[in-house]
Order: structure tokens, then sequence, then C-alpha cells
């Protein structure tokens, strides 16, 4: 049962949802070369939002986050159907990653690949057009900044794509897909950074300088029985990044297995591209049900060093254990050691972080 | 079928719903004079709130906007009916001009006219009062403030009132209107200044520099089977704006005719005095219907050079393609070519800007 | 009937509801210092949020504050139901006072006593429990910042507990209670002020300079048909805040006594240690009822001069008229004259304030 019922129209044409969700989470940790020292509570999340169908063929969606006690207006669009594409236009996800497209209440550790921060998986103001079918989906789009205008701005572009392919075979599932972005930010400036391991850490790892940049990505994925596992990694070229004007070439990804200890199994939709929410099979619920337990390690990496640029090459060996209380509740408990090295004049750095998280979404 | 179904309680005396729109704004164009040269894209709007009766005669209403991820409170109040008055208490529009009391979702253009943001036509917090017949409304209002109070202030205050008068005959509806206001604004000061043709220019024309002034306006409209035309012109009297202490007279307006392709009507809401929600004859939807099509041409005009004061004189013609795929989805293109004179010194100036809307309220 | 509905599942096991509130003030008054000389209009409150059960078992709430324009996340916690205990996680209340436990929507004045600012009695990121039965009420927790994380910090803790006992005997309710806190704020500095009387004033009293301090507080309260009368002192010792390191003893508390004019109960729920929301006999609907009338004074009394520290000693005569035009409609007076001693030098200062109220919440 949805926690946020459905409301019809009479006429069954137009629908409503009101969503949101609630990260709480807590860490603490800290690093060799003093950039952090941390013990803390932080809302993670803290959305609100609706969802709903104007008609048959027209939906919108529109989600905010007030963590921090200030304002990122999340997805905000409005996506038409005419036959097997999807048009969606204004603020979405761009089309790069798996986890990215992955909604982060159902990934498998508290915090995505340091590559996804570092090269800027994000949202855009755009237009994008998706289709796919029952082995596959293709996603591709233009975007032209976010939320965020300022007065007298030539803003500049973003184009993505995505495409995936994969399968089912008995109770294995299994996708793999690649995807590309140009962008070219114009007078605004690029910067390429990842936190360690939880939300609440400072970068480590950081370089910045350009406006234009090039991606490939690659991602692969499989689910069998109580048994999951997945790959991406990325390449991203840095116009001018380098010293000399030379272009800086960067690198990051991850590698992981899990296992649910309790029999579920973690879905994967091909034709999305993303994980999805897992069925609980005994909910913790008055009826005394343990819940679904989870397991996962990581190992992410990201090189941020070339030609001159030197953003640091980061390794993190991340550990979690998750519980599902229910489909829309979930504990998260993270463990990971960081590892930082290629640094300006060799210099290096290492973190131990620790972090707790218990959300909902409705 | 209103997207966002009412909900009733069981004794039918209250009821409740959820709010909000999403305005997807994109725009370029450049004046000669360099004060922008823009290409990007906002969310216009990013409303979200309700709408409820707490019971038979009290209705509450409660939206903010999230656009460019701040807050801005918009209407916060509560409204009393009693026999044929309605009270308004609390945060609300301002009684005065056909477009400023015509949601912006319903207007002709993506923006209303120049006159609108020049002089200050807004909410308030503070007291209304409206009743009126098939024939008439009117409404008058004390304000002081708005939602953002600053310590150790007294705030001025604003009071202003508007009368219409309609009718119908055969197809044509026609309004016509008069209203005035009266601003102190205490120890803070006002300024007149308008954008472009869309909200992502900037102000070409500007003046400032006075706490008090006074306005009166006229306002006509019809709307004639699938024709429709209105005109509105304001008188503003800034107070020692000018030289030497002298007041500064400012002016502005627009006349706008349009004609919808697919012969619907456009709502004139006389009661109201307001622009309503045109009934779309065959949505864009499953069934394949083309929507509404609607096309409009106005005049703009705002002076706000005079004794002194060397705001500016501008002149805009602009066209707008508008369809309306539901009733509640609306795509528009707006194009305008603006025109300024009377500025310091004798300069001059002029902008040309393109505008693309796609929008959907709930 | 409530002015949101519930809605529910088809199975009965989840919930939703959404919650907010919007509160319009106005106020207005000056003190012979010339700290504040006021005339404004402010909403206190503009709530938007949902409350939920994400099963039978596991609640959930959140809440967001938008007055003034600015973001303000209020209750965001999961809350799980175990045997006789509520486990509460993430952000809510922290457990002292029987006001600041009571909804602000059904104190007795416009604003709490003047100690529950200075002292702090607020919202805290943590985990807390609470338990009770028909005669008694118990909740205890720890904390750890609130929805401000700001990077490379170790946030300091706060750990609370309050017990209240109570009884029903004929038409009296009656509650006594304690309550008791430990701050230790880590980096982070703790002030001590109050405003005087209404949310729009200043501080007329203030101190400030430690970063661990001790609370222990006492409360009484009962509701005797359409009498009610409560008491609430607290004593707070702010570590090395007095001159040389001493500690600095600071005080404050309220007495109020009220009566219904209408004849309604104020509802005192033990268990919970809150007044509640009472019922209106006659509500102000189109059946014309007068709603129900209360009027309330109040002695409140807080004191921050001790060993140094030269915050002053504050005492304020306040009296109420509350018209709740249905259970969720209310409008409310407040007049209140304040006296200032024992400031830095001797110095003295006093005001006098009015404030006026109208409020929802659905």
């Amino acid at each position: 049962s949805d926690p946020a019922p459905t409301l019809k129209s009479a006429d069954g044409k137009s629908e409503f949802n009101v969503r949101g969700r609630v990260f709480v989470d807590w860490s603490a940790g800290s690093d060799d070369q003093g950039t952090f020292d941390i013990s803390g509570t932080k809302l993670r999340a803290a959305w609100f939002g609706v969802e709903g169908k104007a008609t048959d063929n027209i939906k919108y969606k529109f989600e905010a986050d007030f963590g921090g006690n200030n304002v990122s207006v999340k997805d905000a669009y409005l996506q038409f159907k005419v036959q097997n594409w999807a048009y969606t236009i204004g603020q979405s996800k761009m089309p790069n990653s798996l986890e990215w497209n992955t909604a982060i209440s159902q990934t498998s550790l508290m915090e995505r690949g340091a590559f996804k921060s570092a090269f800027g998986f994000g949202r855009g103001m755009g237009i994008k057009a998706g289709t796919g079918g029952d082995t596959w989906g293709f996603t591709a789009g233009i975007f032209q900044g976010t939320n965020t205008f300022s007065s007298n701005t030539e803003e500049g572009w973003t184009a993505a794509a995505r495409v995936n392919y994969g399968g089912k075979l008995d109770n294995t599932t299994w996708l793999v897909g690649m995807s590309g972005r140009l962008r070219d930010m114009n007078d605004r400036t690029l910067s390429y950074k990842a936190k360690a391991v939880t939300n609440l850490t400072s970068n480590l790892v950081s370089t910045g300088g350009t406006n234009k940049d090039k991606l490939i990505a690659a991602e692969a994925a499989f689910s069998h029985g109580a048994f999951f596992g997945a790959a991406e990694y990325a390449f991203l070229s840095a116009t001018d990044a380098g010293t000399l004007g030379r272009n800086a070439n960067f690198s990051g990804g991850y590698i992981e297995f899990g296992y649910i200890l309790t029999g579920e199994n973690r879905p994967l939709d091909i034709k999305k591209g993303a994980w999805g929410r897992p069925k609980v099979a005994n909910p913790f619920d008055r009826k005394g049900g343990l819940g679904m337990w989870q397991i996962t390690a990581r190992y992410d990496t990201l090189d941020l060093t070339n030609n001159g640029a030197f953003g640091g090459q980061q390794t993190s060996y991340i550990v979690n254990l998750s519980w599902y209380m229910t489909r829309y509740v979930r504990a998260l408990l993270d463990y990971g050691h960081t590892e930082v090295s290629d640094l300006a004049l060799g210099a290096e750095n290492a973190s131990d972080v620790v972090g707790l998280r218990l959300n909902v979404d409705w």
C-alpha cells in the first residue's frame, strides 16, 4: 500500500499524488590532513511535491528540497507521451549513469559514487526524449541552465544521451549501458570535486577551471535472486583544464556487490535503466516481520590528476548494511575508508567515515 | 476534470485542495545599449499550496513560490463570507487592474503589462472587502507590508479600491472598471521600473526615490465569440519624485486584441473582474484533439519621464501564440519589440526579445 | 470535521494527511529606551507539510515554515510504536515545558512565555522515547544539532527528559510535571534573550557567551469546567557566563488564569502533557453560532541578571481575548505591559505592545 494514496478524477483522466521524502543523516569521521573532523546531523533530504496527470497523455511532477533550510527545486517538468516516446520539458534528470537515474532512496549506499558529484550528473532545464522496450531504453536531451537564472546571462548548454540494453533469464536480470555528454557552460566555470563517503564530509579531491568538457560512461549491472552487482566507469576530458592549455582527462567509477540476507530481489528496471523499489516480504509492522536486510560492498575510484591538474586520486572502500522496514522506510549504516594520492607536490590523505540514515518517502 | 480533485469532509462543510503550478520559461534577446544579452531558462513559477474551507463560510488559501530557489509566499489569507460580502484577511492581491486580478495562467501574454511592475500592483497584508452582482463587482482594502517584516519598523500603508461594471448580450461579454490607490511607505522607498517583454530580461526603464504616491486606473474589456480585447491605462503621481521637490507624473497601459483560432471563447468574469480559464473543446489527449489555439497582439506603453525624473518612455509591440493543450496545460510563444526614449540626456534604446513558456497548474 | 480529510489506503495500514497553518499577525508598540517602535504585519507562521503512517506502527511527519519568506523545517521525523513506547527519530520537539509541548495554535496567548525563547526550548535532531498511561507521561531524548549542519563541524549535544503526572475528578483535570536538560554546544555559543509580548518586537533582555548549561523546570496546570490555569518555572545555570568564570544562574516562568466565556472546556492531555484543541459548541458558520470566546491573564517573568551577567530582569503583564470561530480558525488579541530592570549600570526599560492574530490550521 502506497503511503500517499493516488487521487483520481471521476473521468479517470487526471490523477494526483502528494510526494515527498525525509532523510535523517548522522555522520562522524575525519581525515589525516585536517580537512574535516565532523560529528553531526542533517536532513539530507526534506522533499515536498506533487506528481499528477493533467490528462491521459500529460504527466507533471514538481518537488522541492528544504534540507538545510534552503530551497532547491528538483524535478519540475511536464511529460508528454506520444506513441512509444516520452517527451519531458522542464527541469529533470540528465540521462547519464545507472546510479544517477536510480532514486537515492533505492541506491545501495547512502551516497552515489564519487564520480557522480565530480562529473556533475545532475538535473537540467530543457527537453529530453525517451523510448524503450522490454530489453532496452534510450534517452537523449538538451539542457540550458537550472532553476537559478541570473540577470544578463547567456546560459551555456549540455547535451546528453544514454542507451541501455538487457534481458531476463530464469531469475537473473542484467543490463549494460553507455552514455555520453557534452557541456559548454559559456561564462560559467565547471569544477570537479567529491566528498568522502557521506554528505556531511568535505571535499578531499577538487579541481576546477574550465567551461567545457566531454564525458563518456559505461555501466553494467545484474540482479540474480538475492545477489546483485553493478559497475560503472566514466572518462571526462576537461578542455584546457591542464597546464599550458592542455585538456585534463579525468576518470572515475565503482564496482559493487550485494546480497539480501532475507532473500528478496533487488529489482532492475531495464527500460528505465534504474534500480527499483524492492518488495519487502515481511514488513516490520504490528505482525512483527523482520523487514528486509541487505549488505553491499563497494570499491569506488576517482582520478582528478592529469596533465598538470592536481585534483587528486581517490579510492574508497565502503560497506553498507540496509534495513528496509517497509517498502518506504529504510535505515542505512555506511562505513568507508578513503585514500587520496597524487595531490599537488605528491601530498596524500586518508579518511574514515561512518554514517547512519533513516529515511521515509511517500 | 480538475487535475487535483477536491476532498470533502463527511459533513460537506470543509473542503480541501492541493494547489500549485509550474511555469518553465525560455527566453532570448538583447537591447542596443547592452543592458542585457540573454539566453536562458527559468522556473518563472514553481508554486505549491493549499486551498480549503474550514467551514461553510470560511475559506483559506496558502501558496508559496519556489522559483529561482527562493521562497516567496503569495496568497496567505482567510476569507469570510457574510451575506453578499467576502472579507479577506492576510496576504492577498490588492484591488487594482483587470490584468493583475487575472491569474497569470490566464493572461493573454507571458507577462502582464509593463505598468503592472512599474506601478507595483501586488499583494499586501491587510484586509479587503468585496461584493458584487451579475453586472458589477467592488473591492476595497487597506494593507500594511508584505510577508517580510523587519525588526523595529513602522510599516507604511496602502489603500486601494476597484469597481467594475459590465454585461452580456448575445455572445458578447463586456466590462469597464476604475480603480484607485494611495501608498505611504513611511521609511521605505518606492521605485518604478519594468522589464522588457519576458521575465528574464532586465529593466530598460527605471526611476525611484519617493515614499508616497497616488494612482488612478481605468480598464475596459470585451469577449465576443472567439474575439477578445482589453485596454487599461493608469496615471500615477509620485510625491516629490521630480527635481526641486515637484511630483513626478507617470502613466502607462496597454491595448490588445486576440482571436481564438479554434473558436472557443475567452471567458470574462464580470463579478470578479478577471479573465477566466477557457473551456478547451478538443483537448490534446489520447483522442488526438488539437487543443485550443489563440493569438494576441498588444501595444504596451509606459512613461516614467516627467518633471526631472528621467525613468524613460517605453513602448512595446508584442505578439503571442498560445496553445492550450488542456484547461490546465498551456504553451506560449511571445515576441516583442521594445523602444525606449526620453532617458536622461535624451538617450534612447531598443530591444527584441522572444520567449517560450510551458505551464501547468493544478 | 477536520478541514484536511485523512486519506487511507485500501488495507487501512497507511494513512496520509496534508498539514499546515497560516498565522497572520499585526502588532504595534514601543519601549522607553528606543529599542523598537513598531507597527506592522507578519506571517508568524506559514507552514506546509504532511503527516502519515507508513504502516500500522510507523508514523512520519514533515512540516516546514515559510514565514518571512525564509525556510525553516520544523517537525521532520519518523516515529515507531513498540508496545507502550514511541520512539521518534529525526527533528522533533525536545521534551521540556507544558507550553512548549502545546501546539502554538492552542496556547492561551499569541506567544509562549518569555522563558521559552530565553532558555531555548526548541526542536532538535536526535532520538527521543516516550511512554505513558492515563495518569502520567514520560519522554526523554538526546539531540545533536538541527537542520543546519555546516561543514567541518563537531556538533554539540542536548539531553532532555520530562515527566508529568495528573488526574481527573468530576470536571477537573490537573497535571504536574518536572523536566531537566543538559546542553553542551561544543564550538557554538548559547545566548539568552526574549522579545516583549509579540513576535514583531525586539529583545529587551539579552545576554550570552557560554556553550554549556543546565536547566530544571517545574509545571502545574488545571482545567475545571470553563476555568483553567497554569504555572511553569525554570532555573538555568549557564556555565562560565558570569564574570570571573562564575556560572550565571537565570530563571523564569509564568502563571496564568483563564475563563471560557461561552462555557466550553480547555482540554488538558495528561499523557501527552499538553493543552489540546477545544471543541467549539457553536461554530461561527452559516448557522450563525457565536464561536468560542476565551479570556486569559498572565504574569510572566524572566531574570537574566546574575553574577556579573546583566541580561536584565523582565516582567510582563499580558491579557488575551481569543475567539475560536471553529476548532481550526481563531482570532487573538493580546495586550501586554513589560517592565525591565537590572540591566547593566542599573538601567531600566518598559514597553506597551498590542497584537492581533488570525490563524487557521489544517
